[in-house]
């Protein structure tokens, strides 16, 4: 250590939010470069290359045939797909010094495709299942939480090419045992959650999310192993039922442009017949958004368009669920400028009399499922200060259709229909992925059948992210004092600690490294002499988190070394004669 | 290979300059995937690992410590030591979402400085030597010769630090052997050669260059083991002459622009009086371009500045020594816009009468060395049609330095004063470089020495090219039939043919591939089957270039196999049983 690059800090990293971010910084694994943009230090380029290897063998064992793109790619590709637009600001563009524009790769489905495409013509060459460990560049507009969401990160992605679906799912199939095996062995505590709605079958999409309440994903579960992402769940349309609600009738409501407001004055001056007080879920609430568009087949130039969305008043639009449901329209605010275009549209009290593709608004309506036909609701006149009573699904008023925008709730029922579900958050470590056929098309990936008929390819993507591994595992495993690696993982085998200033004890502890050192056993040996005292070396040994540390001190004296388990806390003392047998069963997991 | 993701080519491919290049492409080694930047296929991906893994090794000898820098960076950094701008048009810049500008790192000078200065404050923290592995960006004008030179590339480098010119030197040092072990390695020809003018000592600056009559370098060397970089030699400056030469008189000189036409009037019209004829030798040709300056501390802006050069009539002025010279700044040519503006000088006529800062048209004017006081030559006299005889140089004219930009040439006599020179062509695939304090100077990266005092520490840069380096063995090893291998970096160590359609032979290739494999010897096995004959599947082995060959084809009938040696063309014939056994002998390197 006394010359190794590494130097520990005792100050938390201003720009570091996340226990384990801030380990990895103070540790010296990791430093921020740019916003987003990590430099891996020799001790972290060490736990990295642990993680690359670990999803390479994984990898290899399903017949994965690696290769490597480079990050600078041609523009076209990525227009005729039209991902070019779709990725908007998240997309990092230049130009060269002849003026054509390029990017740097967010994903390489498109140069996978035109491999493919450019190798083989037959389906003899198929299956085929390609991938790559690389550098990828998303321009994200809030970096954070360091190296689990960087702008600059490793990714293992990968792509399988099929003649058929059949082909396709067995693909998908060896990923997803792949993937578990690759998170088992990483050794953090992981969930598969359904990644979409569900439109393109059920498993053709999915999610290995590491469970961590510092997560930026939410996802559902319930008792019976199902598991989602909050965007993937899929609300069942509730069935009609009858309708027992009077004739609709329009009151005034003064100065009740919220939920809150509008159910106060309901209970003080409209008292329900049945006795029932109102409550926020009598209401429907109708929240307005703009969508943004990126050009498209069918506009030249990005377009934009309002929404309206109607839910039960005691819920939230999901800003995520929404932008999901969505894609690749952005989310932005109703604003100002756009109610002064929509005259028919009373702020406060929209309801469904203007709203949807045919009615005076004109502005494409969408309803949460849960409104049953036939159940009746509070809501907007369209007048200042006015609502509408009894006003019944079905029978007052229709929507264009509908929409899975609204919050999930802990305790909602499971959408599978056992149980009630309850709310976690976690990191997308892997993502799996049936694509089908649409890059194969949009790029003419086609061979011949055995008929000699030339047919589309289906692909399946398949990620893994290897720089946000070294994140999660950090957030997964560390305590007060530091970071505490699992075995596979750890950046050395053994942390060896000179504890004290005799000759002997230098010796000693150099004896015993070298000892490990041949026997394969890798050390970090602090040699450090002088002012570094012994409670220094403890302290940096704490952080840097190698599971096993030798102390060699004042026991020696009496022919005794000390073996601390970092993890546990666990110290014993053995023999120095036996100190090396000892480490290896350690490290090779006997005791 | 029936499965291995790999099409051999048998036309060659129109993107390709190079024989070593075009067997990359069609041997399935490498695929272009925008101009200067390739896809490394399964094939080549094998190799490219090996070159690393030799580069790593040699590096970690002399106790460099690899991290990893990103390739996406922030421009500060890069202003301050004003790369930013020097770099031109070379460097790849872009702009993120939120306006900030970034580039991609073209060497990591700024970044491992700033490092060291984050983590280290003593003089006791070093020597050091850090090195990285990593993605390059450079937006060459002319990408050329597939990975001989890219514009997204790996590289090598690695920087040393120190506190004295002592520690830098040893560095240094450190460094040339293992470059020297790595390109033996390597297993191609390659010159050391002195790489800047030496105007920081002898040794602060020396290439290595694979010998190569493609290379874009050029460079010379004597019999005594001199070598440089052309634009490193040094032409002495010519001791003074006596004046021989009578009075400077200005002659008549209508239609001789040119040198050739000049001396053809001069013969003609105005012939010596000692009886030789003239000869362009005996004539000053004067140069003018014009230099772009990049913005620097005196110009807030780029500007552009001309240079007159004056050089033997008999010698060009050579570009490439020339940039060399004025670096950062580039070279453009004079137009007639530019003598526009200069109305004293006499387009085909100009002579040093109005050359110099001092003189009529100001003009900064710089002579090639060889031009000795005292000597006396013909050169324009400034006037359309007259040339000016007997001009003597620091009798009738001065000039306000020397320059070093004129073309070397096979004969020129050493600069070393041993002999003469010979030329040779070569590819730049390493650099080792005494940096001294600018980079340090310019980021503050300042220690404390013994004494307690701050000084600046003092760096040196090194790089090899690794994709380069494949390049640069296909280049060096190949025939008419394709690529061969040295076996350290072969993408497998034996290719098994299965010749002939029989269950037999099917059988025994695979059963050996597989005996092979288990004896940690890597195989490639041509295990098609169908309409691939046996001389497609020979003539893909010879393209791909696996240095043993084994056909398992007629002779098993009679219990033998063949083994071929694909760099000698040697066939011998082995029984079957022995076959593995002289097999790992081969790769073993004993026979």
């Amino acid at each position: 250590m006394s010359s190794f690059f590494l130097r520990t800090l005792r100050e938390d990293p201003a720009d570091a939010e996340l226990p384990g971010h801030k380990l990895l910084v103070r540790a010296g694994y990791v430093r921020r470069a740019a916003p987003g943009v990590y430099t891996w230090l020799p001790l972290g380029l060490k736990v990295l290359r642990k993680v690359e290897a670990i999803v390479r063998e994984e990898m290899e064992a399903i017949g994965g045939q690696e290769l490597s793109f480079p990050a600078l790619l041609p523009k076209e590709p990525y227009e005729a797909t039209n991902r070019w637009t779709e990725y908007g600001d998240n997309l990092f563009r230049l130009t060269d010094r002849k003026g054509t524009q390029m990017l740097l790769g967010p994903t390489h489905e498109e140069m996978f495709c035109l491999a493919v495409k450019d190798m083989y013509t037959s389906y003899k060459d198929l299956p085929l299942t390609l991938f790559q460990i690389q550098n990828k560049y998303r321009d994200e507009a809030r970096p954070r939480a360091g190296v689990l969401r960087g702008r600059e990160f490793i990714m293992k992605d990968s792509y399988s090419f099929d003649i058929d679906e059949a082909g396709l799912q067995k693909a998908y199939d060896a990923h997803r045992d792949a993937y578990i095996k690759i998170f088992d062995r990483l050794g953090f505590e992981y969930v598969i959650v359904h990644a979409d709605s569900g439109a393109m079958g059920g498993s053709a999409s999915e999610e290995f999310l590491a469970v961590s309440p510092n997560g930026e994903d939410t996802f559902v579960r319930d008792a019976s192993g199902y598991a989602a992402n909050v965007e993937a769940v899929v609300v069942p349309q509730a069935p009609p039922v009858e309708v027992t609600a009077g004739p609709a009738h329009v009151e005034d409501t003064p100065d009740t442009p919220t939920i809150d407001t509008l159910v106060a004055a309901l209970n003080a001056n409209h008292p329900r017949t049945d006795g029932r007080a109102w409550t926020a879920a009598d209401t429907l609430k109708n929240v307005i958004v703009m969508l943004a568009h990126p050009a498209d087949e069918d506009h030249e130039e990005p377009w934009r368009e309002p929404l309206a969305i109607g839910v039960p008043g005691d819920r939230e639009v999901d800003p995520k669920r929404l932008e999901a449901q969505v894609a690749p329209a952005e989310v932005e605010g109703f604003e100002e400028a756009d109610f002064a275009k929509h005259p028919t549209l009373a702020k406060g009290y929209i309801g469904p009399g203007v709203l949807g593709s045919e009615q005076a608004s004109g502005i494409r309506y969408l309803l949460d499922p849960s409104i049953a036909e036939g159940s009746a609701w509070v809501t907007g006149a369209d007048e200042h200060g006015q609502h509408v009573i009894d006003l019944v699904h079905g029978r007052d008023f229709t929507a264009d259709g509908t929409i899975q925008a609204a919050e999930i709730r802990e305790g909602d029922p499971s959408p599978q229909g056992e149980g009630t579900l309850t709310l976690a958050r976690g990191v997308e470590m892997g993502h799996i992925f049936q694509l089908g056929t649409k890059y194969a098309e949009a790029l003419g990936l086609k061979v011949l059948d055995e008929n000699g008929k030339l047919v589309t390819v289906t692909m399946g993507s398949y990620g893994v992210g290897v720089t946000r591994a070294v994140g999660v595992i950090a957030e997964d495993n560390h305590d007060e004092q530091g970071l505490i690696w699992p075995r596979a993982l750890a950046p050395f085998d053994v942390h060896v600690v000179a504890a004290g200033k005799s000759e002997e004890i230098f010796g000693a502890a150099e004896d015993l490294s070298a000892q490990l050192e041949a026997k394969g056993v890798s050390v970090l040996y602090d040699d450090r002499a002088g002012k570094v005292s012994p409670g220094v070396k403890f302290k940096d040994a704490e952080i840097i988190g190698v599971p096993t540390i030798l102390v060699v001190g004042k026991g020696l004296a009496e022919g005794v070394v000390e073996i601390k388990d970092r993890r546990t806390g666990e110290r014993r003392e053995v023999p120095v004669a036996e100190a090396v047998e000892a480490l290896i069963g350690e490290v090779r997991g006997q005791s």
